[in-house]
């Protein structure tokens, strides 16, 4: 077996969703959205299935979504974009990434990676034979480290990889952070893969700012997208590309042999979300915004220390004051069997090659007023 | 970029289907049904839509599509399936396959494959730094050629990747070619990855043996199933491994990193299909044994010659006795071009290691008779 996929552990996501169902906890952990996205979108889908949509899509995904792609980019970004030349719909986000990175690197490129990061981003930048170069962000205020970062780059840099909003951080990266940033892709001709899975989740007004529209990085950034997300559908699994000509057909050329294609009834469905209006995205942000407080201030109520969390499902909570005996595995294991609510110990966000933080946890607030409240009921009563 | 990935050319099927329309041709290259799957397993997909079926799945699958998957082994080929740890649900058979070869090729392993072969198998393994071995079968038997294959075999086999029925050749391997295909993996420990996408579809009474069921191979093959193809729902993108346990686990460790999860809309409906009584399946078989002769006998009254199918979509045919000025690749765009009809040229399943065939082209018979005819009728008038 390849002991680099085989010796991997099951994701975190996974391992602790099993164990919340087994121990009837409320899952905070995975991030999904308890209630269903907009019900004119799942009827779409489910019209499209009987409106014989069911063989192969094209490659590069429908053409009515690809439209609806380079319009949402325009729309939101500004963005000029081709839809016949730089969109690629792929099978959910985790697919657009590893084409991307897959179009990307070759064996012995390095590849840039800030922590806390995504999960599969290591074991997809190592199977690829990418060399990673870690930074790292530090809480609680998690801002970029200019010297550091400036530091991972070198004359073997492929790319960055850049996740913002961020996951597990709630940080959206601000519009002096990526410009230090785009002068150092410039500097080093490097790329960057953008995941911008959260890109409509943010609070307090902030702004996403995708690095791609920023001056001479056009060429340079492969954007990610992901109607699981931004739909609150995550179980669609569709996700979508967005970059120069060149860039994306390397990334068609990957997704052809990972998936080679995405379910055309989902892909219908999800063009006419991209044209939703203004108010939808906005809403759907300002409720997560609302969940977000309710969950802080409960939390906080118990004695967590509640890290600021401006994008994404996420709050990540200190839980030093708690003063729990273990680390933050321990206390994500503890408070499921014993409190009946799942979290996600942060330290799961980290590669191996310093000691993580032990003192956070990640709460996914996307999830039923009733359900936060009554899973803060749970904690207090515990703690 | 990655210059194995960016410098790949485009799937022949995409090409083929690209210019298939803008002639006005009837498509008879890429391989997908013109006419729906079964209305009850469309409509349980568009009521699981419905039904609030709309987050991440289980990584692994639905436990109710597993089970299905474990009793259609029993039911067809007396295989005990533990559904819970032998059995991955992934997006499609493609990603099936490329989770599959992740989970097992490590760099300077060296895997096996057997010309004519499905395009995507080439680059699959190169990208994971396998170093294929191929082996040719010859038209128009394409029997097992023994000793190349025992030769292709060495110290440093990894796998072998067996495809049957077969695509293009319509092979179904009999008994005998597997059982020596048995011995030499157990000679040099190595595994086969079973591309079994079309297990269904078989004719004259053919009938298809996984690998997998021949003694000692339970621990050695990974064998791969299609909805898509089982149920002629080709964008539907589901797909099924079944291996021993601790094969299944690394399977599904690469595929928690290429596309993490499969819509469980879709998941369900198939769980649904798989249990369907063995009439629809031989039906079905009938129904594209029907078809791929009305196909081979149009083509034989205009001069091809056809080779035997014994299964999949797909016959080859012989294009030396009309006579055209060009090889088979010319062809197919001649015929797309200025017959109306377009197919696959055959060279497009040969790696480039030694000069493929010329005089062979690939015609997709799953197409509603009345298709078919006017197919046949257009290449009639042309030729
Ligand atoms: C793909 S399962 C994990 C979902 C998610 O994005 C998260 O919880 O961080
Ligand atoms: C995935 S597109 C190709 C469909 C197919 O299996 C074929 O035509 O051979």
């Amino acid at each position: 077996l390849n002991h680099l996929v085989a010796d991997a552990p099951t994701t975190i996501f996974t391992l602790m969703s099993a164990l919340a169902q087994r121990h009837g906890a409320i899952n905070l952990g995975q991030g999904f959205p308890d209630t269903e996205g907009p019900a004119e979108i799942v009827k779409a889908a489910a019209d499209a299935l009987l409106d014989n949509r069911n063989q192969y899509a094209p490659l590069t995904g429908l053409p009515e979504l690809r439209a609806a792609v380079a319009r949402s980019n325009e729309r939101f970004h500004g963005l000029r974009i081709d839809p016949d030349h730089e969109v690629v719909v792929t099978s959910g986000a985790t697919e657009a990434l590893a084409a991307s990175l897959a179009a990307l690197i070759e064996p012995g490129d390095e590849v840039v990676l800030i922590e806390p990061l995504y999960d599969c981003y290591l074991p997809m930048v190592r199977l690829l034979g990418g060399v990673p170069r870690l930074v790292r962000l530090l809480p609680p205020e998690w801002r970029l480290d200019r010297d550091a970062l400036a530091a991972a780059f070198g004359p073997k840099t492929k790319l960055l990889l850049l996740n913002s909003p961020m996951n597990p951080a709630g940080r959206v990266f601000d519009q002096d952070e990526l410009g230090f940033v785009a002068g150092l892709l410039e500097r080093h001709d490097a790329y960057a893969v953008c995941d911008e899975v959260y890109e409509h989740l943010i609070f307090d007004g902030a702004r996403h700012v995708p690095l791609m529209t920023l001056p001479g990085m056009r060429e340079r950034c492969i954007r990610i997208g992901s109607a699981g997300k931004s739909f609150s559908l995550t179980g669609w699994k569709v996700g979508y590309v967005t970059a120069a000509p060149a860039l994306a057909a390397a990334v068609a050329k990957a997704h052809q042999n990972l998936t080679f294609a995405t379910p055309p009834n989902l892909q219908r469905a999800v063009a006419l979300g991209l044209d939703k209006e203004a108010a939808y995205f906005h809403g759907l942000a300002a409720d997560l915004q609302r969940k977000r407080d309710l969950l802080s201030r409960g939390l906080e109520g118990i004695g967590f220390a509640v890290l600021p969390s401006r994008g994404s499902y996420f709050v990540v909570a200190d839980i030093t004051a708690l003063g729990f005996d273990g680390d933050d595995t321990a206390f994500c294991r503890h408070i499921t069997e014993h409190a009946g609510v799942a979290a996600i110990p942060v330290s799961a966000f980290y590669g191996d090659a310093d000691p993580p933080p032990r003192h956070l946890v990640r709460f996914a607030f996307c999830k039923q007023d009733s359900v936060l409240e009554e899973a803060v009921a749970r904690l207090r009563r515990h703690f």
